[in-house]
């Protein structure tokens, strides 16, 4: 089965592959009278765009985005919001190895396995070049929740992680991982590179806080507010983890060091610590959300790794071409726009029953 | 908004609090022709059902299932399976410091600033009595896969894991831990013990392995198989964290080093490693799924923890009554059951789009 | 596929078949805070019940309904409501030839082309009696829209209109057959009651409207208001028409007859005309909702009917048993149901993208 | 709220405006490695097109689609198919009268009245254009069931009834009417003309029948093969009437004329009537699937109508402009799409459960 769509009442639809002509998303359920244009999503998409440095794929893509419905006068209506991306820099290349054989880590078997067919020029469907998509489709969700301040940075890359105590917020937009620690940042730079020079690939952890979230988003008991992000963030392109306030770490704490303790506050209460993550019960606390995300390293490498052909016979395959020698840092915009899209699928979803 | 309906094609939707009479589960799109009784389900609701040992609650609950509808002369007929369970020990106690302050860590604040009102005897449908259904409903969902087999263990409590090298599955119900490992097991007993008589609490993590699942399965792009089992696994109760396969280690692992390489096998291809654990491109490959989840310590402890009144008043509160001192124990079989029903949907899903 | 939920955010499922021991309704996605109690549904059920006069089944069912969950002190939490309704009179019979052979008219044949197996009882889950889960269920909607009000009632039984210029609303509960004309409910006493003792059957139209309605409630394109009403209406069993304002009426209309001009009115425009029913693209005008619904006799009938047995082989059959003579009667309390359900679920729609 | 996806497993989610830039249709859950290319689908958007005949709007669109993702090699690969149409012909004219004073007929009104605001250029969102992305997306639905052959005619215009005995199925594409009646073809060039000069316009009735739909497609309770082709049909512009089968004429027949015998036949049943339009249950029983609708006659017409400004001023409106004197002419075409949608989406929904 195929299922392109996400979200209950926030919805949309994405649709695309690699090497097509274009990919979309379809926006559903957006309120009316909120203005919008390209310029409020293009940013976004450049900040995911390839080809911006070294450390990102060398594809060269503008990511143009064009809005081909349910605006009028420069505001939302109600109607779908149909966005679009061209596709320019589908390079004409030889497919024929990737055709014939499965390239471990990618979703090549997995895809013949269950369809019988695939579309294996870049990847096809299972690319991470649909996540533009996402991120265009995010940017309409953060128009609809003004209230939520959403940031995304990698907090790890290769097992290296930033010291807490370098956090710089105004940092993460000043390097090319997203670092909102400096120092991390400049090791990373030699990092990456000597991964990328070696035709390897790194890992990498993405934090993203949703602050503003005001307390009440949440629909239990199956669309819960981390269960929702859960699966957002799993349904990423090389994602394995997900964690929400200290995640596995909780389950190393004892009761009372997990306790998020209250006080009064002005408007509501005032938690001395943050273990939950802004979530209890599957709903939101009125505290930051947040939530981690695991990216395993790039599938494409040069080292020459064991597979086998479609006719069952063993073969080694290398993967050529032009690729991420880490996803996970182009991962961090793509967080933030499923982020986006969930809490305002989520406000809705509150406002419909609880008015 | 509430959302208690899971799944796409192979549905249930959970009713029912802590105090009420009864709660239960409707199971929607099962196949025909099915053998099954209340004898099939019975027995998962007894590995989870309370009191068994002294390291889960007091509380003492039959959890016995009738079958209500869905079934005519030993099979379902595919029409929804109505499953009931009463509660029992709805023991008449106090509640009128938790009606009246936030026990924190609990959903009682967050279901009281989303509702404006809340059923507050014994945390009512955010309890975690509430996953009986869940244990029923996926008894179900294993009779629509005989091909899988299921087994949820625990592998870790409060920071002391297991050793992977004394793994013995036969371990995991000669214990009340779930252990595959027999001395972990009885480090455990100490620890637990220890806890529960101080009135504090552990977390655990638990890893649920899936064999059989044939390659295929799974719904790009928004109802991937990992990205169904996390949002399923983070829906329970307590749950922090979900990881697929080798999870955030894979963050911290190079390309060549998670790469899972194939070599020609009898059907299929054979893996020579899961660091996929069984999933890529959100669809199954035929390995082995495999996934890990995070329980905090359970929030209810008899430390004092500051908090606030539904008037915003400070005040302190102990969380007496009877608790599971680690919640993670009992949600093996929690997290079997949720397996059980992502994979079942799947299975439908796949064959709806594939034949 | 089975699919026994019905709603986007107001949800109900429904489970349960005619001989089993119970039938029941989860209604999903109520507003939190409003007053419910068994009484407040109990009167819906009491006007559907069977046996309460010689023009309907004979069947004896108190039909009393059991709230199992979702309130707390009298009023709704916003967890899901169960609703469970036992049989009381499913009378130890022969069903031997009903098993045997297919009832022309009934879904016998084709729930056993789609399951391969069935449960005769009664018509098992096809059986009319399943609309009890409906009704209970939709008085549940009704206390969400209290400011609508809901009237359904009879306007023809076996081609016998009533005189709209007889139409006396006072008279519709002043009669077994929910007719608004005095004069028709004479005429149809002894039209049923003939039929009755003919062992025949007859059909009717019911008519419902519903006032209150606020313009703006409806989501296009694929779940307009008009579009979710013929849904809803359409799946009640024995039906097999459905329309709105003029229906097909308006298909013989000129464009400038079909017209409802408007003129200014106090808070909205004033309709000089209704025969858009209501609702325009979809979407409710302000107007009354006006909906007509046909029944098909009854197919229970003593007339022998040349049939198939299971083995496909010739035969006859004869419907004994327990019938209402003319269905559409006891259809009148399921179309206000379920016009008040799908009416709940689109205010809650409405509200959740225009806040 | 906006609801733009139609269908449960085969499902389409359809965008565009009448006078923006483009319209189309996102296809998911298509079988794969089904054959498709343009040419498959543009002969039915070509039936659809306006600008053919002085009977259908003079608006000139060459409706020419272009399919942007999910084939491969000329196959479909699994994911989502998105189809897109150019507006070519959105003619600059005065939109100032219209979007001061809401035309009688139309969703003018009620668009206002839901979303504050509204595109008024042609209709907007509620133009019947929309209705070419059903037809594109129809003709893929059409590839997924090459077992059944659907057709559908206008039985009634403007109140002028076909004759059942000079039915030529050869007929209906020879006329400008899709009308199988040659008699009555010739009637309504004169009907239509007249009432298209004199700036008024014409209600139809489309009859649409599938043969070939195997027994057991349909899924009860809430998506029963009838409520489901209801809520397709009356969803489509300007439908106010839907019936299966014998429709409202079932309701004036007695039991015994009603029932639909039965003998044995080849490899099913062989049915000696279809009064149930081949649906018993909610459920294909192997007959012709049958149903009827009907179309109010278009609201755009010349003569004054009483109606009120957005300021709630009266005042009276002409729509001028390009319009179809009989909407439902370019109807047939539509109800053919949906239906080949509903059943595309049934058999998939039946093999889910049913294998």
């Amino acid at each position: 089965m195929s299922f392109n769509t996400f979200g209950h009442v926030f919805r949309f639809t994405t649709w695309g592959e690699s090497h097509g002509p274009a990919l979309g998303a379809v926006v559903d359920g957006c309120p009316p009278g909120i203005a919008l244009s390209e310029a409020d999503i293009q940013p976004f998409l450049d900040k995911r765009r390839p080809g911006t440095s070294k450390f990102t794929t060398q594809r060269q893509e503008p990511d143009q985005v064009r809005i081909l419905s349910g605006l009028f006068e420069g505001r939302t209506t109600g109607t779908p919001i149909s966005l679009m991306i061209e596709n320019v820099d589908q390079r004409s290349k030889d497919y024929s190895e990737v055709a014939k054989a499965y390239r471990p880590g990618h979703a090549d078997y997995s895809y013949d396995a269950k369809y019988g067919f695939r579309d294996y020029r870049g990847g096809g469907r299972s690319s991470a070049r649909e996540t533009a998509a996402r991120v265009a489709a995010g940017a309409v969700a953060r128009a609809v929740i003004p209230e939520v301040e959403i940031l995304a940075y990698v907090v790890e890359i290769g097992g290296d992680a930033i010291d807490r105590a370098n956090f710089e917020k105004s940092q993460i937009n000043k390097n090319p991982f997203f670092c909102p620690d400096e120092a991390a940042a400049g090791r990373w730079e030699k990092l990456v590179d000597e991964a990328r020079k070696a035709g390897s690939s790194l890992g990498a952890v993405v934090e993203c806080v949703a602050t503003g979230v005001p307390p009440g988003w949440g629909a239990p008991l199956y669309a819960k507010l981390d269960s929702e992000l859960a699966a957002a963030m799993m349904g990423i392109n090389a994602v394995k983890a997900v964690e929400i306030g200290a995640g596995f770490e909780a389950a190393r704490l004892r009761g009372e060091e997990n306790a998020d303790p209250m006080r009064p506050g002005t408007n509501q209460p005032l938690f001395l610590a943050n273990n939950a993550g802004g979530i209890a019960g599957g709903i939101s606390t009125g505290q930051p959300v947040v939530c981690r995300v695991g990216f395993k390293p790039t599938s494409s490498i040069l080292t020459p790794v064991d597979t086998v052909t479609r006719e069952g016979e063993a073969t080694e395959i290398v993967t050529k071409g032009r690729h991420d020698p880490c996803v996970g840092i182009r991962g961090a915009p793509v967080v933030e726009a499923m982020m986006a899209l969930v809490l305002a699928d989520q406000k809705l979803l509150h406002r419909a029953q609880c008015g």
